[in-house]
């Protein structure tokens, strides 16, 4: 774990949440977590109700570093087809890494199977976020139906990190080819 | 649990495994498992060497009806492009029912993290054999690019049946017209 010694006992659970729960999974113990992070199960205790909050939390707190490593940032030109293709050149690129275990939003959804988990209602919220932002550009960029490109580009999206996530698929361009496929039918030229 | 009382101890655990496993996660414990089974812990143990093992010989029982209920058999008549698009029909179907969550074996990979585990190993062919099955297909449909089909048709298996699974997408013809646009593209008419 690369953190500090100034960093509150609360940041350093959340940095261990972050790379444990990515890396191990959701049904990772209170004990690993707390000496991962080198906070007492006392002070984890003091600082959230359970668990499942840490894990909420670290979800939420990744969340603005994850879609901004994604998403191209507003000052950016490109027009919204170039934006678009950008976040699956952004996802084939971090795949390649030793660490990538595909998406934690929807990792974390399928490892939870209980929509009404503090962490599924986080996670949900992200993936919402980010269909959202297709949808925009989808819109911008003159899609016949904005809010169904916005889908297939999710379930790309999704299908490709999964996949690259676990070993199944090395990401060489096969999810750019598909949205340049899928932005074409649309009339995103 | 409809199980028989004539199913030997062997095919109770099986089945509990399958429900459970599929609906709760792999980390569900020992204990529970046989208790659903209503199989001893011993007995268990004479049986399979582990519960990573009841995992696996679970996931590896139930691929022939999976794959059944979702390819078309080779009696039926049909194009190569109907019965790729029948598979994405069957997704789509089955995705309504509220015991959904997702394809098993991907959610064995994304749960496990762990790519020797003996249920990953499983889950791993049963994802190679549908690959392998849509290029067949792709190839009897004479398109351009078989294996880069098939692999794009596996993007969009996975992202639609996840997404599905945990609650992000209701498939309402989304994957199959997704379908529709990669297999235009590639020449599959």
């Amino acid at each position: 774990m690369a953190t500090t010694d100034k960093a509150s006992p609360r940041e350093r659970l959340l940095d261990a949440a972050t790379e444990l729960f990515y890396r191990d999974g959701v049904s990772i113990g209170v004990e690993a977590l707390c000496k991962s992070a080198g906070v007492s199960k006392r002070s984890m205790y003091q600082l959230f109700e359970s668990k499942d909050e840490v894990l909420a939390a670290s979800l939420e707190r990744r969340a603005p570093a994850y879609a901004a490593r994604l998403i191209a940032g507003p000052d950016d030109a490109g027009t919204p087809r170039e934006r678009i293709l950008y976040v699956f050149e952004q996802v084939e690129r971090g795949s390649a890494s030793p660490e990538f275990m595909g998406c934690p939003y929807l990792a974390a959804l399928v490892e939870l199977k209980d929509p009404a988990h503090p962490a599924s209602v986080v996670a949900r919220a992200a993936k919402e976020w980010m269909k959202d932002a297709f949808r925009g550009q989808a819109e911008l960029g003159g899609a016949r139906e904005p809010e169904l490109l916005a889908r297939q580009l999710m379930l790309v999206f999704d299908g490709a990190s999964a996949r690259a996530g676990v070993g199944l698929e090395t990401l060489d361009g096969v999810a750019v080819e598909t949205v340049r496929v899928l932005l074409d039918a649309a009339g995103v030229v």
